[in-house]
Parts: C-alpha cells; structure tokens; sequence
C-alpha cells in the first residue's frame, strides 16, 4: 500500500493549485497528484487551439508546475475512496492512502440524454482531454459546415476561431442571444454584431431536437421544425459536475449536482476537501447555490484548500463566487463581474443602473483607440455595488477584475466617486472620463437626485 | 459686476471635472469657468503630440465638455482674488462675484534659476499651452539633435516620441536611472533597455550645469565638464504648483509650495475650494506632505470637491494621493501604485518584498503575449499592502489600478490570497499563476513561514 500525507485527485487547474499550494503552506508533507489524462491542457485555452494556436499542444501544461515544487505525479484513475479507511484505489491496481484528500475532478461536457444523433460520427463535445480534442483538431480539416449548439461562452469562443479557418459556421442558441445567460441585453447584442461581422451565422431562440445522419451527422434538426445541414456539430451545451466517484464514495451532494463544503472547501468528512469544477459553490452575493464553472474561481478555492489543509485560517475563506468573466471577439473584450441586472431583479434586489461610454485610450484620435462601455448594478438602499458589465478593449478583463475586486470589497458607490485610479494616454481610459467611475456618478445622482 | 454662484478658475481636467461634477450635484446654481487659454489640451496626451498624434488639435478638449452640461466659459485671466468680499477681477477687466470659488490653477514646468542660458532660442519646455506646443512642434521638425533634461515620466515619454520621428535623442538624467523617482531598480533597468533598443540616448547619473549657445542652444555642459551638441534642448525638470494668483489673495501655502486644504478640498477661506496641481496634496499611506502631480489625482479632488461644494458629505473626502502612474514604452506598460520599496524603507516600514514574473495571456504560445512582473511591498505588522509595481504589456495600465484599488480598501495579503479574478487566454494572466497573487503569496509565506 502506497502511503502519502496529501492525495489530490484531478490534475486541471484546481488540482494542480491546491497541490502547489498546499507543499508551499506545508513543505514537509508529501503530496501525491494523480490524474488519468496523460497531458493535460489548460481548459480556457482550448477553444484558442483550433485557431490561434492551431495545437492542442501549444495549449499543453508542463509537469514541472507539479514535479518542480516536488509534488508526486501518477497517471491512474481513482476508482474509489474509503472515507472511513482514507484509503483510494485506482483502475491500475494501485491502493495509497492519505491523510488528507482533495477531489478536483472538474466537470464533463453535458449531452442531454434526450438527445438523439449525439452518437453519429463528427458529432464533438469540447472535452478537456488532450487525445480527444487532437482527433476532433484533425477532423475538423476535412469538413466544412459546422454547427456550435449552444452559444455560451465556450461555444461562441470555439465558433470565433473555427471561422477562421475558412468554415462555414453556425452557432444555435435557445435563448433570444448568445452570453444570454452572462450578460444583459445591450451587451449581447453588440457581441452578435462582431460576430456576424466576422462571418457567423446566429440563430438564435430556437433550440435543438435532434441530431440527423447515418452513421456521420448531415444535418440538425431544430426545435421549430427547421433543419439545418452540417457537416460536423459542436456540443456546447454546458458542463456537468464530475462527481460520479464522489458520489460513490457517500460524499453529500447539493441539489445542483456538486459536492457539498463549507468556506474552507472541506468535504462532509473530516480530512476531505473538494475544489473546482466538481465542488459546491454559493453566489458571493445572494448565497444561493450557483452552477457557474469558472477556472478562475477553481484557482481560488484551490488556494484556500491548499493554505487550510492542516490549519485553518479564519482570514482565507471562500465568500462565495463572483463570477467574474471575460472572453475576447476580434479586437473587442467582453467582461462581467457579479449579478447581472436581469439576474438582480430575479432576485428581488431593488437595484440602480447606470452606465457610461467612453474611449479605453485617450485622446480619442490616438490609433487603436477603442470604445469603453461600462455599467453598474447597484442596490439602491446600501449604494452597495452588485455587479458590472465592460464592453472595451484588450484592458477589459483587467478593468471587470477592478470592479470584481470592488464587489469583493462590497464597495459602495460612495467609495468608487472617491476611488483614485492611474491613467495614461496609451493605456486607460480619461481621467476626466474613466467610464467605471462615470457610471457610478450616475448612479448617485440617481439615487440621491438633490446631490 | 457680473455675478455666478460657483467660479472655476482654471480650464485643465481639474476644473473641468470640478464644474461638470458641481454642475451636476447642484443643477440649479450658476457655473462659470475662466481660462486664460483659447483652447485647452490633454495633458497626459502633450508627449503623444510629438508622434503618434502629429498635432496639437487631435489632443484638443472641447468646450462643449463644459457648455454642454451647462457650465459657462469666459477665456480671461483671473488677477486678484477678493477672498473677503468674494469677488475676481481679471486681466480684461471683468469683475465677477462668486458664492463659491474653486481655485485649479494647474502647475507650469520648472526651470531652475540658476540654469543659465534656459532662455536660448530652441530650448524648450513641455507647457500645457496649445499655442507653445504648436510653435514647439513646427520648430523641432527643423532640429535634428534633441537633448531631454530630465528622465521623468515626462522627460521619457516626449523623447520616445520624437525618437519615432527620426531625430537624434539623448535624455540626460541626474538620478541614477531614468523614472528613478517613482519606481524600484529592477522596473527601470527594463525601461531603459527598452529605451535604448528603440534608438534613445541615455545619460544617467548625470546633471545639467548650463545651456551653451550664442542666440540659439547650440550644446549643454554637464555637470561632470562634459559637453553634449544639441540644436534643440527639452527641460522636464518637473513642475511647480501655479499659486501666484492664491498667495497674493492671502491663502496659506504649504512648505512645498501648494495651497492648503482638508479632505474636502477646502482652502482656509470659507467656501473657497482648491484642487488639482496647485492643490496640496498628502501621501495616502505616509499622510506626509507630497509633490506628486497627476491628472488623475486632479480629477479625484475634482470630484470631490465638486460634490461638497454646497453640502457637506462625509463619505465622499479625499483620503490622501495614492500615485498611482502608468506609461508604456513601445509594447510594454509600467505601472506603480503607492509606495515603491525605496520610499517605504525610507519611511520606516518594516516592509516584506514578493515579485512574480509571469505571462499577460494563456497560453504563453497565443501571440502578442507579454511577459508579466508584479511586485509587492507589504507591511510586515499587519499585512496591508503598502505599494506594487508592474511590468507588463497593455493591460498594466487598469492592472495597477487593481493595485491602487487594494491599497485604498486597505487589502491586506490575505485577502489577496482569497481575491478572486476572472481570467481569459486573450486577456490575463492565467488562473493559475496570476502574478498580484503569487506575488502576494510569496509575501505570505515570507511573514509566516510555516504556512
């Protein structure tokens, strides 16, 4: 029986960062990762590889991030956890037991059950394996109309970079828009522009029925009776906890489908964390249970595991997710952190919106100069910041960070009228006019009309 | 007499944003802003004139800024100030009453008095007027042999400039390196290399003793004996607050030469505001007296002062200048915020370092990736950040404002550590190894080894 101090199961971005983290908080535990996928990617890099990156292994993760720091590395598949006995087994015969376990086993492309044709030859899910995504990269050269269902975030990323290579694309999307479900109106629809700008056809409030073809996919047909011809079809219809192992092994899951912790990450069993894609996460702000999957947020809980492994700390806790996220169409960034404005009425907040436009460079005439659009949700009886959107440029994923970084810090709109910010010519926004301070000028004003 | 209930004295961002923020907080009272310039410009945009922009106009500001939200414009310069009586006179002989006054008289460069032959012709000076900029700007396309004075942000951002228009540039640096003021050692060795590969000049180390030439500059002495040819010279050795106008009123001035204020931007006179470069100014953290100017620190006053003009709010103060600077050289951004490790240690802290280079996107294989270095200056006792540093590429700009942002909610490492971002290939750093927060758990570790 192999023995070790820490065993941490999953090697994507919440394994690989709760094991650093952890040797680093207790350099003289050992620490045991063991993983089934032989190479692993890094996951919000994927969609680049079929484009940008043109490899899957331009988008690979070096083991020396895990053997550098001096972190025991398998390749093997956990079969089963003995939460009694801290004892796992694995598909290679291999038994080890631990002190303490970390489950970091992410989450799985959802294919509903009800969906017939899933099976037929060029029918692809946008794994994390490795393996899979070569032969889907390889594939995908030889065959010409491609049809995305689902235009999340990963199904709009994937469809931007495959329309690149010459492809015939099409993205189908039950909701009214794409990002529906991340962004409010306004942004969307700026986003279906650059697309179809850029030469994909949307179609969009019309779900899927079914997947048609012998044995390879020729067509979808859709919700309305329509079919469409394709020679390939993408799944991008979300990702599903991947619990199947904890589950087994008597962990208690949420009604979400994820494995139930509290703020140190730590399992119903004394010992067992869980972290990522896989682990229960509440919204920052409502504390509702929250299905949101952000390899971001993975990293966060990941270093909260690791740091409280063997000693919590009452100071690095997880409050819950904000949901911070960013995705990139050509030269335009989208951004959003926290609730959006229909999701905060959903939940009953009486809130305040504003927002402002300006210019991410300044003077405007400056080349590569592009618009900034940023709003603010805001609870009217605190002032207290709920949530913002950012349309810009490259700067925005750092831009919807600083309004994360405010939500975090449950700033007011008071704190943001005060709030100092460094600007330059080349780099941000006016100071006369920085967009995310405008916005919540008008917020005030709103709120408390008599100045 | 003409008559308004609140005068701006001063047409930079300061007053504009102090009228416009005034204008809106208080719809019903009178605005009325006097400048002595016909037109003004940006002046973080002035160096940008040099090159990229080509003109004087594509950094013009309108005047609709101001008359479009309804706040008048007279171009005249003020002379005396009547703080007892509250009224101005001006240079063309208007007399006007006030209730309010707000002083944002700017700052002009400073030139040394005992700098001989600064009055030569082509020795220049990087003012805010449009009109100098302009004669500036025609002459120097004749000059050939441009000398800087000083290596300030100013200094190195009008040479990268003019360097792009073929010219033969050399910064002359009486520091040990150029932008040695505001940042670490490490940060400025990278900014000169770049500098050099991108064809400047430079002379570090070095002072300026006289400006050399019968009519016209011709060559400078060094302060080492040395002489540099030069047919045109460039002073940016910094600014002086512009207080002629507030000391011959009677308003006190501080021992750095800047109007005295609280933290609602009031001078010593009842309903007598000032903000902006001539404004004084306190350091965020040290509360000690500070000469830093910045646009951006100008509009916060501005804000402020706009919002108290008439009531008194006591969330919305000024909490003292947290100098929070970007530039970029080419592709690559520098930012600081707060304090760098020298000023920190001249001041007492007892200060722990942690610096993390990593990458501005994801994979490190997606083009146009930047390397990117955050460094952190933490105070031992209670963790608070004290100050950061960034290398980086065109995001440095808003990520230094993440910096700035933590300094003013007073964030301490741990809630570093907790702090969750959104990340995305094209954008950021990865989730993984997101430079702010591996350099603040370098920090961690350093304060409490043992995890």
């Amino acid at each position: 029986m192999k023995k070790t101090d820490v065993l941490i199961i999953g090697g994507g971005p919440a394994g690989i960062v709760t094991a650093v983290t952890g040797k680093s908080s207790y350099p003289d535990k050992d620490f045991l990762l063991i993983r089934k996928e032989k190479q692993v990617v890094t996951p919000c890099g994927i969609p680049y590889i079929f484009g940008s990156l043109g490899s899957s292994d331009k988008d690979a993760v070096s083991d020396s991030v895990l053997t550098g720091p001096g972190v025991g590395l398998i390749i093997d598949e956990v079969v089963s956890v003995d939460k009694k006995n801290k004892v796992c087994k694995t598909a290679g015969g291999l038994e080890c037991s631990f002190e303490k376990l970390v489950i970091a086993t992410g989450s799985i492309p959802q294919v509903p059950a009800w969906l017939k044709g899933s099976g037929l030859e060029n029918v692809f899910t946008i794994s994390k394996s490795k393996a899979y995504l070569d032969e889907m990269l390889e594939k995908l050269q030889h065959l010409q109309k491609v049809v995305t269902i689902g235009g999340g975030f990963i199904g709009v990323e994937v469809s931007d970079e495959i329309v690149k290579l010459g492809k015939d694309v099409t993205i189908v999307e039950i909701l009214p828009h794409v990002l529906g479900a991340a962004f409010d109106e306004k942004v969307v629809i700026k986003a279906e522009e650059i697309l179809k700008s850029r030469g994909i056809n949307l179609r969009t409030g019309v779900g899927i029925k079914e997947i048609l073809g012998e044995k390879k996919v020729s067509s979808i047909l859709l919700s309305n009776g329509e079919k469409l011809g394709a020679d390939a079809v993408i799944l991008s219809m979300g990702y599903s906890p991947n619990t199947g192992l904890a589950e087994k092994a008597g962990f208690k899951i949420n009604e979400m489908g994820f494995i139930m912790v509290d703020e140190y990450m730590r399992t119903d069993t004394q010992g067992i964390f869980a972290v990522g894609d896989c682990a229960e996460k509440r919204d920052f702000i409502t504390r509702a249970a929250s299905g949101v999957m952000l390899a971001s947020t993975a990293t966060s809980e990941a270093r909260i595991a690791g740091m409280n492994l063997y000693k919590l700390s009452a100071v690095k806790t997880f409050g819950g997710t904000i949901s911070i996220f960013s995705t990139a169409i050509g030269e335009t960034g989208f951004g959003v952190a926290g609730l959006t404005e229909k999701l905060a009425k959903e939940e009953g907040f009486d809130i305040v919106i504003g927002s402002f436009e300006g210019i991410d460079k300044h003077p405007k005439t400056l080349p590569g100069m592009h618009k900034q659009f940023v709003k603010l949700i805001v609870a009217r009886e605190s002032g207290v910041i709920l949530g913002g959107e950012v349309i810009g440029g490259i700067s925005t994923g750092e831009l919807v960070n600083i309004i994360g970084l405010a939500i975090q810090n449950r700033m007011t709109v008071s704190s943001i009228l005060t709030m100092q910010v460094g600007t330059h010519p080349l780099l941000t926004a006016p100071p006369t006019a920085y967009p995310f301070i405008k916005a919540a000028a008008i917020i005030a004003k709103k709120i408390n009309p008599a100045g």
